[in-house]
């Protein structure tokens, strides 16, 4: 599909990105670059690519489809360092969880004659790094692009068909409705688990031992989104900042209520709110979002 | 184990004691009460016992073992009706998720020469009724009783038995610090699940269609804990105030100074959070209580 694609960045989905280009025969070269001598290694080791490089300029050389896959704080560094070195007439994308922090920090880099559309699979795991990659990852995933107006249609159609050979399926998006969407669906969960994860942690009345003991009863389904990659998700704070302020504040408004109905013995009220919920449940099943298995199908543990 | 079994209540947890106890021999017999008709012929059709009555007193005749498995704010009733029906030497034990209020409640009623032993189970899914329930259920999970001081040690250790050889592990905890710890690792995720799927099923600017749509980026996770019964939750919000409150104003200043850090952009603080959150992840994966799988081994859908 392209003859040369560069991989900016090499973690969990920089490096599935590799794995499935490999597995659908979507390129015939990949180059990757990445920062760290060490994951650069660990790369390599896994047989993730053809060119290895700690230079994110050499990697894009010849390049027909870059994408760059790395925290969203470090997209303005990398657009200055592979500007230069961009081939005319190729396709400059990113995977970043937000887009309007991204293109202003990318769009001012691109030199003419480049395509540049900002894209974001919305695919993940709570593992990182390249080792925690696999081809499968973007099956029957959304990815948005949000492309800036007057993008050429073709390039546009190209990525689109190299995200679908991906098994992903493509919406276009204006940049702030995503990062609005994003902040209720993606951000604001990660920020509610990494807290509660922390009120835990902190309580002196209950041991972090029985913390973990009697986790399946709840807390434990949190546990997951808050041991995702620390570097991404500061990121993410800082850079989708006022749409992540909004639903906080609404969030804590909501919970205020909530607990007032809880400390004065609103029944009706809490019953209300807890049938409610109940059919966005069942709606995410009927959309083929979530399993209906109990628990997440989770696998019983043995002694 | 014992010649007949009495359960009061037949949802998920009451059923899947059916379940277990038919499947591993432990009772001669099985009486089932439930004051819903349907529940009830429900129950017969799934042939979960060999008694059905909507009448508790009549169910507890002659029963040496009673399980009241109901929504804790019906625990009081409960215990009133069957009170002058329950045979001398019978154990009386409960399943509930609150254990001052339960014990407040059913307590004054309790019979000289009857066991009250108050349990609680750590297990259940985000489904409810009679046809949700399964024999596995109890399989390497917790059960804590919270015995009054006093109690006879020999009925202890026999419903101690009968919980193992229904798969569970037993600890005994003291009534206030259970609620405690229950509070933090139950009850706080279910309540504040239940909020942020109420949080953004209120969103102007983002459609409900894309909440569903796109859930699978973190949100999705929430709406298991927030499926959950709402008569279940209701009651256990109204019978556990207390400790639920302290939790909710932990949890609430911790988002304040979460929020804030956002605010002012404080990438370290959100780093070192992030950070520490992880290893609670881990350690829970090392004491067996989830799996390391990605995404919670959850199938992916294909189309």
């Amino acid at each position: 599909m392209y003859e040369k694609v560069a991989l900016i960045g090499i973690g969990l989905i920089g490096s599935s990105l590799a794995r499935a280009i490999r597995q659908k025969g979507l390129a015939r070269e990949i180059s990757i670059a990445t920062r760290s001598a060490d994951t650069l290694a660990a790369a390599r080791e896994l047989d993730l690519g053809d060119i290895y490089t700690t230079s994110g300029a050499e990697a894009v050389e010849n390049a027909d489809l870059v994408i760059v896959s790395v925290p969203v704080g470090a997209s303005g560094a990398v657009a200055k360092e592979i500007a230069g070195s961009l081939k005319p007439g190729a396709t400059l994308t990113d995977v970043g969880s937000t887009k309007a922090s991204v293109i202003a920090q990318m769009e001012p880099y691109v030199p003419e004659g480049v395509h540049f559309i900002p894209g974001h699979p919305l695919a993940g795991t709570e593992h990182s790094g390249p080792a925690a990659g696999f081809a499968e990852l973007f099956e029957n995933k959304w990815c948005i692009f949000t492309p800036l107006p007057g993008t050429d249609e073709g390039a546009i159609d190209k990525l689109k068909a190299f995200w679908e050979a991906c098994g992903s399926h493509v919406e276009l998006m204006d940049k702030e409705h995503h990062d609005k969407v994003l902040a209720i669906v993606s951000h604001l969960p990660h920020i509610i688990a990494y807290n509660i994860v922390g009120t835990a942690d902190d309580m002196e009345t209950v041991t972090e031992s029985e913390i973990i003991k009697y986790s399946a009863s709840g807390f434990r389904d949190f546990t997951r989104l808050a041991a995702s990659d620390p570097t991404m998700w500061r990121d993410v704070c800082l850079h989708n900042r006022d749409a992540i302020l909004e639903m906080l504040s609404r969030f804590s408004e909501d919970l205020a209520s909530l607990q007032r109905a809880i400390r004065w013995g609103d029944g009706d009220k809490l019953f209300d709110l807890f049938t409610h919920t109940r059919h966005v449940r069942r709606s995410i099943i009927e959309a083929g979002q979530d399993t209906a298995a109990p628990d997440f199908g989770r696998v019983p543990k043995k002694d």
